[in-house]
């Protein structure tokens, strides 16, 4: 039960993570994305966060002084993606989904409102892309919005199948730290002539 | 009684309008950011949105199908400001406040939180200001976040008085459309040499 000791004070016990390796299958896309941004604010490589799930609040109550109780909400669409921030200097935005699909990915996980949103980001000279799971062969995929919006707009059917995330995607290497090193991938996509 | 036909749909009613402008003091600065950048995606100037305000939830009830109530939550403290975005291929990211005091701006109103979050942006080459409403004064100021960080940390009052914003701020034009033409004091101060 050796503890892992990391350099900025957080501690991890190495057959926990271990064991957790293992069930990866089960943890969510999400936490890992959260981590490995929690991870490169930490080491001052990127300042990048999940946008809060927007909730339309109808009724608070304070049963306590100072203490807001919200009793009555409802969840919002949001009119975005997820994540944004800034890396090297430049504008990040992305969508994180993943599917147990084997064979596909079906497009109804990805909404109008986020395509639009990524064809605006990308037009005023930011960084766009998707990144994309397949619980099912445990890999991870940053995807060029551009390219996969092309995609979606090209086919008559409402799914791609995983063969063109092979092809068209950029495999992240998944590990400890970060849980998702997509970093990499947005360096060798979109920093190629700078390196 | 007539009304501007907006160029891209959006119908306002000029006596309404007009009104409005006189009982602005009441209007929350919040909702005239909004409006503005509302009116600059519109116009495909720039892609800044309000973050939503995070909410724990702790208890969803199903009471129909398909339609989740949240019938217990508490507001949670916000890592980073409230506002972010991208213009002129640059990272923005700004937090917006009022007062209604006459001669200060108390300094308890900006938090910790919000002055390491608009630090790290500007040290990774990302635009960083604040946007600050005297309601006394019926002026709004945009102030650069290094400018008046700085100020912060030198002073040792609870505040800084408004002269200090009629000095190093730069005065934002309000009108109809949009209602704070923030965007200009931004080209002003950040984008000079590429006028």
């Amino acid at each position: 039960m050796s503890t892992i000791k990391y350099p900025t004070g957080i501690h991890m016990n190495v057959s926990t993570t271990i064991q957790d390796r293992h069930s990866r299958r089960g943890m969510s896309l999400e936490s890992d994305v959260n981590d490995s941004n929690a991870y490169y604010r930490e080491m001052d490589k990127a300042v990048i966060y999940k946008k809060p799930t927007p909730v339309q609040v109808v009724k608070v109550d304070y049963p306590a002084r100072n203490k807001a109780k919200i009793v009555e909400a409802y969840y919002k669409t949001p009119s975005t993606t997820d994540y944004n921030g800034i890396y090297r200097g430049k504008y990040i935005d992305f969508e994180a989904k993943e599917t147990k699909n084997k064979v596909n990915f079906p497009l109804l996980m990805i909404h109008d409102h986020q395509i639009r949103h990524l064809k605006q980001v990308t037009k005023h000279g930011g960084i766009g892309f998707f990144i994309i799971r397949f619980n099912a062969h445990s890999k991870t995929y940053l995807v060029d919005s551009d390219l996969l919006i092309a995609e979606i707009e090209r086919t008559d059917k409402s799914s791609i199948p995983y063969s063109w995330f092979e092809t068209n995607g950029d495999l992240i290497q998944e590990g400890l730290f970060p849980r998702l090193s997509y970093l990499k991938n947005v360096d060798a996509r979109y920093f190629k002539e700078e390196k």
